[in-house]
């Protein structure tokens, strides 16, 4: 096997792209080569195109993870994938060697690398990747929506840590993608769910999706919790928001014994009202990205046709013009989740 | 059974106690009258008497819950419980009837009544209560050590919550009573203990219990607690302290998934390193009282002389002096447990 010539789409800071030809070699020793069918725009590609990453990416970056593709070729070594199958990339190599490692809690590796930001990601036309990374997706599955099981298995993830059992009164707080994801993966799993959401356009879209919402800019979202769970409160709370309205909502809704779910990340230290901890046993859960489970669980959802993927995906843009995605991305109200189609793969 | 004349100690407000003779009732049905051998002085009891909980138990209160005493009668409809047993109270009154109750979290419970805040307590000679709230004692424990078994149940309880398992290493951040007492069942249940406490006396007292300590004031609080543990941090975290500092350090110095109980009141919102929770999937769990097997727990360490009670018990006063009592306690840097010996029983 030889060098490639590709298409690539690198990051070159303030806001910009360049979308060039490059090389890219044979897949190494236990790697894997997956040519590329859709890239999904995360928020964290976002946030390193409004340059908050910069130190971390650097300039010469290939962005991407949220990906589907097809196996191109495997490296000596690689025995359980095949070219020409479905796959995609569970982008955390970890480094078997620290106390999350020595713990099994390899998704928080404290030396973490995040393909895709530490590495070079999806946004080119063939990928090397390590095999341990990669989960096989059933042939007749659609390589849009397959570009959804990166950021359904976080939801998955976080559905997993709440325990959430049959019934259960959920609230998300923040209905962008990740909260409307973690509200279907809540839904499949038998919750009764809430979406609290400022934004019409995004609401719009949950009651689309048939979720019940509460606007609580609009209204007192406690209270209408309350109406809504037989003065019991919600059983089980998704933080989602990333703000200090939704870090008092998350105490103020939750019913005793409820589990708070913390999605979102929280730059800024904010006010929590532990005494709301004390008094009725509330617990709080950390949730960071996936584990193998968690990915095939959003296979299976995927493949199954219980995730609406067609109304999540709002926009499709190819790869060459990424940076008109981004920028239109960043611009639109009612987006929700933007696709770069990397190549003609179905 | 005729009413009994008996001494009782009624918090008059402002700091003060009036020890007077009052009429107690045979025990009605389903209650059980136990007649008091010692009372506790609970950091709570302290709160009242620095005119705090005023509006909650008045001016005619005879507070007290960290009890041990000995059947004296029973009313009509128990069965299980016999005059001349000892005895130690669960002072938990639950309604029934709320969704708390409904769930099974009596102890929880919307419209708990905590016996000897919300009705009488046990700084009196006899004191008549639910019959659920009592649980019985083997015959040889000491009654004095019996005086520590709800305060004991509390620390039963969080460490319970926390899911402790042998060899963990585990951080109480305040060595006061209570976080002594979680130290002691965290070692029992296999722990390896530290303890953060600010204060020297109450440092020595840990250190003469066999705790590991760190003054927080005078070292590295994080970089200590590394250097203890492989540079992995406690994986379980007891915040007793009911401070800001105390809550930055739950996080500073807790390992990747660690369980942080929150045992203390915090009245204010503190700021909270919520990063943390998502990035290294950190857990806050809130703990409140205890339930019954806790009690029973509590009881079992007591009475297997597993809990080093003597050196807890740091004084005992007369109830004719509960005024004192309350006054040493107020003013003393070395106590740690001051009991109100209430009835000459042993």
């Amino acid at each position: 096997m030889e060098t490639q010539t590709i298409s690539a789409a690198f990051y070159r800071g303030d806001k910009s792209f360049a979308v060039e030809q490059t090389t890219v070699n044979p897949p190494m020793a236990n790697e894997v080569a997956i040519r590329i069918a859709f890239c999904g725009i995360c928020g964290t590609d976002m946030h390193v195109y409004h340059r908050n990453m910069d130190a971390r990416v650097g300039h010469n970056r290939i962005l991407g993870h949220e990906m589907s593709g097809i196996v191109d070729a495997v490296g000596p070594g690689v025995d359980r994938i095949t070219a020409g199958q479905k796959a995609v990339v569970r982008p955390l190599d970890h480094c078997g060697d620290c106390p999350a490692c020595h713990a099994g809690h390899k998704h928080i590796c404290h030396k973490l690398k995040f393909l895709g930001l530490d590495t070079d990601g999806a946004m080119q036309e063939i990928w090397n990747v390590p095999a341990h990374t990669v989960h096989i997706l059933p042939d007749d599955i659609r390589m849009d929506h397959a570009a959804l099981i990166e950021p359904l298995a976080v939801a998955c993830h976080d559905v997993r840590l709440s325990e959430l059992k049959t019934n259960e009164d959920v609230l998300v707080i923040g209905g962008g993608p990740i909260g409307v994801l973690v509200a279907m993966v809540a839904r499949e799993a038998g919750g009764n769910v809430i979406i609290s959401e400022v934004n019409e356009n995004r609401i719009a879209i949950a009651k689309k999706l048939g979720f019940d919402t509460i606007n609580p800019a609009k209204s007192d979202l406690p209270a209408q919790v309350n109406a809504r769970t037989d003065n019991k409160g919600a059983d089980v709370v998704f933080e989602v928001s990333g703000t200090q309205p939704g870090v008092d909502a998350m105490t103020a809704c939750a019913a005793t014994k409820a589990r708070i779910v913390m999605v979102a990340i929280h730059a800024q230290k904010p006010n929590i009202d532990l005494f709301q901890f004390f008094w009725r046993e509330l617990q709080l859960i950390g949730a960071r990205v996936y584990e193998a489970e968690d990915y095939e669980k959003a296979i299976s959802l995927i493949a199954g046709g219980a995730i609406e993927a067609d109304t999540i995906i709002t926009d499709v843009s190819p790869l060459s013009d990424i940076q008109g995605a981004f920028e239109s991305l960043d611009a639109s109200p009612t987006a929700l989740k933007s696709l770069v189609q990397v190549g003609e793969l179905s």
